[in-house]
């Protein structure tokens, strides 16, 4: 099978690898549809985040989806022929935090393109049967594949209990904040105010379910989300942007008793945050990483048809091309919302 | 009857003033004790806290409690003789926080001793009835009036859902971390971790409940609090100090899914707080405004002898020494606790 | 002002009332639709409904909307020719349940139409400002009416945590069922499965949203949804019949770890429940009593147009025909959904 | 190694058995303590609880604690020599309840002595490293084998969400129902009320740290429970008899927007439950089934001191006697509490 391979921080290459055997709860998918993700171009780029460093060559991707192709002798959950989105991280299920229900903090993941654990931009990969979900017909391979970052805003939302009737403001209009966008819509949320500089996005922003949008080279974000909620401010906010002035606009936008979800992760460990405003009106912080227990619910939603995500997919490459999928991703946020890869071929 | 009376700043004198009138749902107090709170210390010394100006006289004091001596016409829930703790904050009891259970968000609340509102270094003052509460006879006045700082302590580890058995780190052991050290007992914790740096606070919080003491002179904070809780962090952790070191110290004393509750107010707006941990380890944080709810639950612990708080009083003054108190608590917090005030004569 | 008064079980006479003088916090509402509920029918034919008795002639009504035509001196939330919706129990805003959020359970609430407090039959009312709530334009009277029932299935689903994406059963489709639905789609329930015993019921059930109906007396309802959801069960039961073999299948068809809303009030006291069912399968259940704080909610739901709630209306009285209203509600259930009474003149 | 095996009803034999061999994650222990259950006794006197029946000779025994002493290649979490709980529930940790954090919901759970799964009544047992506890010296095998009743207790008080200072009552004082007692004083409830019909057990509860107790037979309980509270009623009632009267006293003794938790399984399905009270005071019910994510929680309850469990042991005897054992605890249960079996000695 071909695979697509960072060998160092802006050099790939599309090498032959055999595909892998299956055995026990391991399942061999053949992988249809794989979104790049910040992540991935952040590893591209610089070869690191924090503390996980690409020391060895390492295939990228984990937004994916694909069809079964193989089982082990002890897989039931899933069977040849079925289409699937892939959670990424598989978990160990013994530790306190995965015991808890909360897997998402286990310290023994083992997380698709995250070091030293190959990812999706290949052929074929094989996954633990408990993380994978067959999908309806209804769903395309790129919807599934979406599914991943649409996890992260159900679950700021969950972890926020955005409640229906809400009055919500994302900030940050990346595919985490659009699809936090379809999040809020489906939690029920009356008022989305989405904001961010670039236009696309804001126009994107409002296709999904944004009731309003902000251009902060426009309107200072607080002061015209203050004025959209008649002066109250928000229910809850999602920062995804990971910028430090939006991480202080988003808690300035959120009301008396409200909260905020901190999902992007600025560049700098120190941000300034306004502490006496987060005492005196009682806010509720809630950090976010990754996500647990969604892929069934965000299955359900995009099967709704809830909102057309779709059109998020601005850019299409085959796996040959790999490198310039990163590189449009990398370079060219005024046009692109969602670049794909295709490892088995485009869709026709 | 005598009232102490804040003119200006460290200007105070004492006055004969009416006493109060009541009617309808009103009760008057008899005021029997007043702990001298730091809110107290700072309008005496800086004539404002915040947007809380002093642009009149005032009577301050708001940590109190008494015997009541009458009744207006539509009182049933309190009686003429009841000794009772009372609750400083008034609310309004028809917004949509005080309707939702969160009345210490009211933002039309009459709260003792906060400009223009008297407080209690007086010796009667006039409450709505259902904010007074009557304690059992096993139940000092100080004990009381003890309430007060306490009922923080018991929101936050509420807010926080403090669960029995968990470990817990409060920096700062003023007079509201110390009855926080007690707070985290009533609620089952395990381990219970206080910081500071005066040497006469840490011993107190050890009398009071405190597993470990950690000085901060002589350890650093985070590193003092991994090692007793064998590297993991603890889970809940309070900051009390308003001091923007014990803030960082207790985010990164927290464990990966931990909580963090904000009660204490720095001396300025902004304080740099790492955001990629809060994000990366799903810390939850909490800011922690007064308290609602609580009396009931604070009158129970104290009666249940949970702690024997009496010992935290070390100073105690007449009504027409309100000044020396005040001085007292100003300046000597290598040797005081907590001050007291007693407006109705000293306790035999 | 004219008002309907029922004389006794049956009995019915309209009579001329003095309009009510408002002051303080208390508004007269011109009243503009009133919903027949279940409980006015029952007072009327049986005088009493459990521990409530009718023992004085008493004016029914309170599912109802208007225009305020006077205000008194403190009111400050509505002003004179604002459109509002009435909530209909005053509550004392001071006990133990006001204060923790949970007003439904004041035992000093004053309730429309509940004996013996008058209710909205009639010409014009006085309410307490903070249980007005304005609507907009877009919203009619009846909306604001209906927002009563609605409140109710809205409670529910905020009791039992009803999560975006549920499997949901609601056993009786009388008005309260049928808003219960449009609660459960407000919620982003993904699964509404709907069961009754009338068809002109159901058929309005899928027109507010079920994606399922039941009809029992052609199918056994607990095996119908198990069928639905694959085996499974739903995530959240809500019975709203207020009949024993309803209250039985709710809990057989919720599966392991799910939850039950009891919401109707069945006949008799005693109802047989399978116990070991619900240790076994740790099923909660929560007992539903009116509603609170969710006002604003509901007319944030019907303001966004989430479902046409108008076509329940089948049934318009004026004012004078108030007991025809009431046998037509009483004697008329396979035809009529909900009977309306408009104490100022029928809509146009 | 000997163990002792239940042949049919009434019938046991001790059998000389291979010492199993570990690998992977499994762990080898020496079985030191083993407490006998209810359901042991009722599988040794019936041959059945429920759907599960013993259908080939089993192994008896749950309640258990031991000793290290092989460990297989994976193993990482214990090692030769600890001293370890042992929770008996080996699940998949893969399915929907597993990941969810609610794993005792787990339909593929492994569970000691539930048919076909053999148990403790034996000298070693292999078990799954992430289901064994290492307990501190100062805790005893006694302890830590009476740690899986105690789980059940402080599972239903985090069901109930059991607040500190909360007014409690737990009917039934069998050993789990003593072992709530313990919880619920863990959990800082201030009022605990204890309801049996045999001395010796309310006796025991007192000594564990009931605050009130009520003999059934000479006091109605509700009644009595009304009285002790000022009329109020609990906030929380744990019902752990298992009897239908003493479910109806539960519910009727919570007060308005209380909770009961169902512990106790009932020999009959169908209990009379009064449905319109569980409505019009808005009471949760939680049912409760086994635990989960407590032991660590309760090893720190238990080696903090907070109740001397070791007098509940009653009636001590080795392996050879495990039918007197049972015998002993289906019999006499006005002289014992908890009933031991030692299968490699009893302890000096």
């Amino acid at each position: 099978m071909k695979a697509a391979v960072l060998k160092k921080p802006l050099e790939m290459e599309l090498r032959e690898l055999p595909v892998p055997k299956v055995s026990g709860d391991e399942v061999l998918v053949k992988v249809m549809a794989v979104g790049v993700c910040g992540s991935d171009v952040h590893y591209y780029e610089h070869g690191r985040i924090g503390r996980h460093v690409v020391e060895q060559p390492i295939i990228l991707g984990h937004e994916c989806a694909g069809i079964v192709v193989a089982t082990g002798d002890r897989v039931s959950r899933v069977k040849v022929g079925d289409r699937v989105a892939i959670e990424p991280g598989v978990t160990c299920g013994t530790c306190a935090y995965c015991k808890e229900g909360r897997y998402n903090l286990c310290p023994d993941v083992s997380f698709l393109a995250t070091p030293p654990v190959d990812g999706a931009f290949t052929q074929y990969i094989k996954h633990r049967e408990d993380f994978l979900y067959p999908i309806p017909d209804g769903l395309s391979f790129e919807e599934a594949a979406l599914i991943e970052p649409f996890s992260v805003g159900i679950h700021a939302a969950r972890r926020a209990g955005l409640m229906p009737g809400s009055a919500v403001a994302i900030m940050g209009m990346g595919p985490v904040g659009l699809m936090a966008v379809v999040a809020a819509k489906a939690f029920g949320a009356s008022l989305i105010i989405a904001t961010d500089l670039l236009s696309n996005r804001l126009v994107a922003a409002e296709k999904l379910g944004a009731t309003h949008t902000v251009n902060i080279l426009e309107q200072q974000p607080e002061e015209a989300i203050r004025a959209i909620t008649g002066g109250e401010g928000v229910d809850v906010a999602f920062e995804t942007a990971g910028h430090p002035k939006a991480i202080q606009s988003a808690l300035a936008s959120v009301r008396r008793g409200g909260k905020l979800a901190i999902v992007g992760l600025p560049p700098q460990d120190e941000i300034g945050l306004n502490v006496p405003m987060i005492a005196d009106r009682e806010v509720d912080i809630y950090g976010v990483f990754r996500y647990a227990n969604v892929y069934p619910q965000a299955i359900r939603f995009l099967s709704s048809g809830i909102a057309d995500v779709t059109p998020l997919i601005t850019d299409r490459y085959p796996l040959e091309q790999t490198r310039d999928a990163l590189e449009r991703a990398r370079t060219q946020k005024e046009k692109s919302l969602k670049v794909f890869v295709y490892p088995n071929g485009l869709p026709e």
